[in-house]
Order: structure tokens, then C-alpha cells, then sequence
């Protein structure tokens, strides 16, 4: 298969000049971007990041599931690995921004780290990961979760996108798959991410870099009430079961349990739907969505004890309750020590950080328990992201690769 | 135009057999029935009942709307006229008694009066209204209201029904209209109307017969709440402008107050949509209904001025409220001494009665602005209507004869 491939001069010199380029692998006429994994656009990104990758005088190469690898190897300790870098995957229309800085900052970080200071004592490689987002298939991490050994190429015999094409099917006409040889894995002594926060805490807070202390854990539930439809003149407030006020309860109670639980807990109803639905109708039926997220899984366990409160509403109310958890992926704790080098580096550039916890998930989370890891942020204006309104200022990507650069001496030079 | 009407030997002695005759016009294949105003159902429905009251004697004619009269002449004092009856249109796919069963309560109660008693000493207009429901035009009341005067035939040429047709075009095409030579219209002395009650009083209380006081008021709003849309993970409980929570707290508000301020007050928030509408998504913008009723126009005033407080909480949470009132229906009052006389006739008979509220529109409410007017009601099993489920028991519908032949013979032989 030959992969057409956009030529560029490879001069770039800031992140937001290399984003471009990249942007237009799968650029959308709203100005966003789609790559959704192993699609066309995908690929071409991929293969044009490990053509730039060779003109770098970097060693390029794709792991079974193409995973796409820069190594700049490591003078005197070859075998030990500082792995850098972040998806290049979108969701459907996303920004810019989301995962490509981090493999744009840790291109740009490793070439000025190499043109000042000559090859690097230990062995950098940067990593362009596949696929983090779940956008095509119902998956998330593939990228890291096959680096980290939490996936294999069984799994992907039975995962199929929306059109009924396996995982295993794409990655194959995509041209990875079991029959590449096998690319030789060796921990890495770090994981080091670079992201735009897709929140707005470093933005109100005007501070230029967050250092990520954790993970959050999410558990997400659909939650179903079920009362009696009729109607909105002739049934007495007394002697209705009404759906849509139990759930307008709910909502309001669990928000404001959310509240006192802990600052950083946060509970979201992001979707509601009423049955039949007309104004002059009593809702007989209402189902809604919970988003709990925390860095503590005890914390949301005893959100959960909480939300078994309501029983007593519900009762009182006669509309039967149903809360299906359909999700729940663990909180994880990123290197301590690693975050700490993270703060004295920011105070050494003279670079305004905070400590903050990430809401969002990110491959840091896989490689969290894996290897010692750390995720540092850059602000989102207005914190939108998963949109072509995604955007950082050209000055905060400077700091961050600043930042990366700061972390990556430290790591494989020093 | 020729009218195809399906015969029948006009042997009914019950109002289950005359209603289950009537409801094989526009009969649907769910038990329902749709009879949308001037369609081929409705038209055949009306000439049937017209050859049916000729052919129990009455004189039988149609008004320029199409409003049918079936008259049996007073002896003594023809032109004091006491009209009774109620509508023949329905909702799509709306019950079997709904409307017919007043036209039919009307009519075996003014057979067994003549059967017993003779001819009234004053004038028996039996009514089928042409049209109640706003199920076809956006309108309602088309037939009480022109016989009251509320509307005029200039009016029916700006109204369209969902297929551009106007209400003057519909009615022409079905044989209506200013051509027709203007009917000898006389304010009645009393209009009397029995219907099914659409609602679960009667039932829960175990009453037979309910005597209504008061039509609700019916004010409608559309509410819309505009907050910001971001990330559930990344944006904290205090930086959020959610419009679904405060949609939530909107509805447990405006429902403890209504419940607080009276006991016959009810308000429903039945239709709700949130934006984006995932899970993991804080909602920027969301939208509801509101509907509100009460027999008294002040209270539902206060309500109103209830709901301005509200403003506060909005605020709090940085989120943008906007009440757009679209209908406001006031309350009618209905004739005291006609209710009067109604209870002294249900303990007369021996039948257990309320006085009740109506909390959804009549006719009766177009009339009781107009002349005395009563309205009766019996049960509904489970208080549903509009529905192919709607069902009131024979034994039900029976009392209900039995009350309205007690008020007729008062109103008209007495």
C-alpha cells in the first residue's frame, strides 16, 4: 500500500506551525479535524509524522498496532527509555489541539534539546499513540493500552465499528497487524504527556502550566423512573407519580451531595429525556445520565452510598427507580517524584503552575500504573475542547514545550 | 354532496351500544377513534346522528358550522330553549367517549323523558357540537364558541389546518359555511353538558356523579435556561453554568409552591430537552414547558409572582432564564343555583356526588360565560383519556342518564 503523503519543508520552528500541518490530515471545512483510528486521514497523519520523524535524523518506526515511534537513541545508557509524546486520533470534528501538541511539543522539545546540547545520554523515543479517544470503536487506549501489555491482538477480533468492521479488519487494511514482526518493548524509565487541560481551572486561575497529580476515576449510570403518565389539569399534585419532578429531585439532590462530598468531586446530568413529552401531559416516564468523577475511589463510593438516600424520595413520590452503572474505570495516582521535579522546573523557567487533578482521561492514565509518569498541562481557552473552537495561545504552547524540554533534560541528559 | 351513513335500527337502549355505533366513525385499528373536525369521519358521524334524531322524532338541522341540533318543542314555552349535549370531533387516535358520550347521554335522556313524561313543557335542543379539541386547527371551541358569539365566520379564513387548508375551506367543502341560510339563533335558558370526567378524582374517591364548580384557569409557559456547555470531567462545581440543574431546581421549586398554595392548584412541567444532551457533557442550554391551573385567576397571579423569586437562584448559578407565556385561559364559574340543584337531584336518585374542580377545558366553559350552564361528570377508569384506553364502566354511564333526565325533567317539564 503506498500512502500519499503531504510534502512540507519540515522547518517548522513553533508548535502552532507544525499543528497546521498536522490539522490538515483530516481537516473538516468547520475548521476542526477528524482522524478517527485507521481511517485514511489517520494514516496519512501517521505517515507523514514518520517521514518528518526520518528528516529529523530520528530512528522512525510503527509497532504491530501502529503505534509510531521517533527514537533518538541514547549515548550512554542506549537501553534505558524516556518515552515522550501523545495520540494523534480525534473524535468526530475535534480540534486541533487535543493529543497532536503533545507529539508536536515532543518533536520540537527533543529537536532544540539535540541542536543545543548534542545527542542525549539515555534513549529518547517519541511516540505518536494510535488511538485514545474510543471515537470509531468502543474502546478507548489502544495505543497505550497495547504498549502497557493491557490489550492483546485477540481483543481485536471482536470489536467492530458502527459499519460492522472489526478492529482486526481495519487495523489489517491499514497495514499493522500480527504480521509485522514484532517491535522489541522495553519499559520506559518515564512517561512524560503534554496536553491542552480541556478545562478551564489554569485559564481562571491564570497560571500557565498544571502539573497532574492524579487521574480521576469515572463511573458513569443511566438512571430510569418510571411514574404514570396523565393529565396535567385533572390530576391533583397530591396523587400524581410524576417522572419528571422525581428526576428534576434527583438531579438537584445528587448535585448538591456532589457539592458538600469534596471541591473537587464533580456529578453531572448531561442527559434527560421525558415520556410522552407534552406540556399538558404528566411525564410518566424519564430517564437521565450521571457522570461522577473523583481521584479517590472511596470518595465516589460513598458518593454511591449517598445516591441509595433517595430511595425514600422515590417512595415517597411512587416512582420506581432503576440506576444501571455502566462504566467505572479507577482513579489513578501519577509520580510523585516526578511532579515535584515537574514544580521545581516551572519555578526554575519562571512558569505560574498548579497542582491540579485531570477530569479527563488521557493515555498518562494507562502508563500511571505502568511506568513512572508525568502529565503536564497547557490552558484551553475557555476550556472547550472536542471542538474547532479547541484553542491555546500561541505563547502557553511555547511554555509547555519549554516545560517538556526542562523534564527531558532532566530525564535523558543529566 | 351524498352522504354514505351507515344504517342502523336505532334500537339502543344503552349508552354503551349508542357510543360504540357512534365510534365506528373514524374507528381505528387500535379501538380508538379519530374524528378531526369537517373529515369524511366527522361529516359521516354528523349525518348519522342527524338521520338518528329524525328518526326518534326531532327536528334536525346544522348550523353555518356544522353544529347539529336535534330539537324536541316545548308545549307550553317553545321558545324557551334548554340546550344539552357536547362534541363529536376528537383528538388523533382519542377514546370512544370523550365528547360522543354527552351527545349520547343526551339523547336517551331525552327519549326516556318523552317515553315517560311526553312532550316537555319548554324547548329541547339536543346538541352535537362541531368541534372542542384544537386537534386539527389551532383552534378550540369552534362550536360552542359560534354559537355563543366568540367567533365569527370571517375568522375561519386565516386559520390552516398542518396541510395548508384553511377552517373557511374545510368547512365549505364539507357542505358548511355563509352560504347556508342563517339558523334562528336563541340564547339558551340553560345548557347542560355531561362528560366523561379525564381524570382519577371521581375514581379515587369513589364517587359516581361529579358536579363542577369551577373550569380552570390554564396559563402555559415555555421556559429557557442558557448556562455553558463544558467538559463533566474537567470543569469543577463551581465554575459551571448548567442549565440542566438549573431546569431541575426550577421544577422542585415551581412544584413545592404550587402544592403549597392551594390544594386545587396543580403545575406540570411535562416537556423538558436538554443541549447537548450527553452524558459527559455540562448542558448549556435546556428548555421546558410549564403548564399551570387553578379555578381562581388571582392565584394563579400569585404564582406567577411566586415564580419572579426564582430569579435569585438563577443568578446564583450564572445562568440566563427567559419565561415566555403563550396561552392564558381564565377560570369560569359555573351556575351556583344549576349546582345546587344538581346535588339535591344525586341524593334524590341516591348517588354518591363531589363537587368538583374541572382541570380541563369544556365546552361548558365557553357557555357558562354565556347562559346557566351545568356540567356533570362521571368517572374515567384510571383517569385516561385521549387514548383508545379511555373507559368509563356501563353502570357509570348509566347514573349519568339517570342525573341528566333529573335535570332535564327539572329544566324543561317542571
Amino acid at each position: 500500500m503506498t500512502i500519499p503523503v503531504q510534502e512540507a519543508d519540515y522547518g517548522f520552528k513553533t508548535a502552532n506551525e507544525m499543528l497546521e500541518w498536522l490539522a490538515a490530515f483530516g481537516g473538516s471545512k468547520s475548521g476542526g479535524v477528524t482522524r478517527l483510528l485507521y481511517s485514511d486521514a489517520w494514516l496519512e497523519a501517521q505517515h507523514a509524522l514518520k517521514k518528518l520523524m526520518q528528516a529529523k535524523g530520528l530512528d522512525a518506526r510503527f509497532d504491530e498496532v501502529g503505534n509510531l515511534f521517533g527514537r533518538r537513541i541514547g549515548i550512554e545508557e542506549p537501553e534505558s527509555v524516556i518515552l515522550t509524546g501523545s495520540h494523534v486520533d480525534t473524535v468526530i470534528d475535534g480540534g486541533k489541539f487535543d493529543g497532536a501538541y503533545g507529539i508536536v511539543a515532543s518533536l520540537l522539545a527533543v529537536e532544540r534539546l539535540y541542536e543545543q546540547y548534542g545527542p542525549p545520554k539515555r534513549t529518547i523515543d517519541i511516540v505518536s499513540l494510535a488511538e485514545e479517544e474510543g471515537s470509531r470503536f468502543p474502546l478507548t487506549f489502544w495505543g497505550s493500552g497495547w504498549i502497557t501489555g493491557r490489550y492483546n491482538l485477540n481483543q481485536a477480533e471482536h470489536i467492530y465499528d458502527k459499519d460492522g468492521i472489526s478492529l482486526k479488519a481495519a487495523m489489517e487494511e491499514a497495514g499493522f497487524g500480527a504480521k509485522l514482526i514484532p517491535v522489541e518493548r522495553r519499559k520506559p524509565k518515564a512517561f512524560v504527556e503534554i496536553h491542552v487541560e480541556q478545562g478551564i481551572v489554569l485559564e481562571r486561575k491564570k497560571k500557565s502550566i498544571g502539573i497532574v497529580s492524579h487521574i480521576v476515576g469515572q463511573r458513569r449510570y443511566t438512571v430510569h423512573f418510571k411514574g404514570e403518565s396523565n393529565h396535567a389539569g385533572t390530576t391533583p399534585m397530591s396523587m400524581r407519580r410524576d417522572a419528571m419532578r422525581l428526576m428534576a429531585e434527583w438531579t438537584v439532590f445528587l448535585s448538591n451531595e456532589a457539592e458538600a462530598l469534596d471541591e473537587s468531586f464533580v456529578a453531572t446530568v448531561g442527559k434527560a429525556a421525558v415520556k410522552p413529552n407534552m406540556p399538558n401531559v404528566i411525564a410518566g416516564e424519564a430517564e437521565c445520565s450521571l457522570d461522577a468523577r473523583h481521584y479517590d475511589s472511596s470518595v465516589l463510593d460513598r458518593f454511591e452510598q449517598k445516591l441509595m438516600e433517595f430511595e425514600t424520595q422515590a417512595k415517597a413520590r411512587s416512582v420506581a427507580m432503576k440506576i444501571e452503572k455502566w462504566m467505572s474505570i479507577e482513579p489513578v495516582a501519577l509520580d510523585k517524584r516526578l511532579a515535584e521535579s515537574a514544580a521545581r522546573q516551572a519555578q526554575r523557567l519562571g512558569l505560574s503552575y498548579k497542582t491540579v487533578i485531570s477530569g479527563a482521561g488521557h493515555d498518562s492514565q494507562v502508563f500511571g500504573g505502568y511506568c513512572p509518569t508525568m502529565l503536564l498541562f497547557v490552558p484551553s481557552r475557555n476550556g472547550i475542547s472536542h471542538s474547532p473552537d479547541e484553542w491555546t495561545a500561541p505563547e502557553d504552547l511555547e511554555k509547555g514545550i519549554q516545560m517538556l524540554m526542562g523534564e527531558l533534560y532532566a530525564l535523558a541528559y543529566a
